[in-house]
């Protein structure tokens, strides 16, 4: 049978740029240029798919990391994938993130 | 003959909790509850003078890592140096920092 995907709601915010080329909780370099995210729980090589609830743009992105550390945040974004869904400026958005465990 | 005290005026800034214990640009490990700051060019171990130009509160800092990265930013301060201004909840403050080359 298939798996039934799964949805959490809150807010984006995407990595400093500080932590470029550092090493994620994954073991990976961190990589600003990669879609990539990080996420408290989920296993690393979960794809998430983020869509903004304000727009509707989506990004899909790999897990290579733990983390968001602010309160109320879900998942930390590249700056790649912050890109994609224009909340450069923003800083932060709202968001629906969903996935298959 | 004594020095005079430079100061600039800019946004401050305080680090992600995703830093604590990585190694700064001077080589030291980062720690969010020592009194330090990052600031583009002043030497390591300058002491520089925080002040929040909206309401006067104060705290120094030694310079220990490169940055910020984001537009506008001129100083990031550690968790303990940002609790002293009160600036956690907020998490960005015009600021003017002064020191002695």
């Amino acid at each position: 049978h298939d798996k039934t995907a799964e949805t959490q709601q809150g807010v984006a915010s995407y990595y400093s740029d500080r932590f470029q080329g550092r090493t994620t909780a994954s073991g990976e370099p961190f990589d600003q240029q990669a879609l990539t995210a990080a996420h408290p729980t989920l296993p690393f090589g979960t794809k998430v798919v983020v869509t903004r609830e304000d727009n509707g743009r989506e990004v899909e992105v790999l897990i290579n990391d733990r983390g968001p550390y602010a309160k109320g945040r879900i998942i930390d974004l590249s700056k790649r994938a912050a890109k994609a869904l224009g909340m450069l400026k923003r800083g932060t958005v709202p968001v629906e993130i969903s996935f298959v465990r």
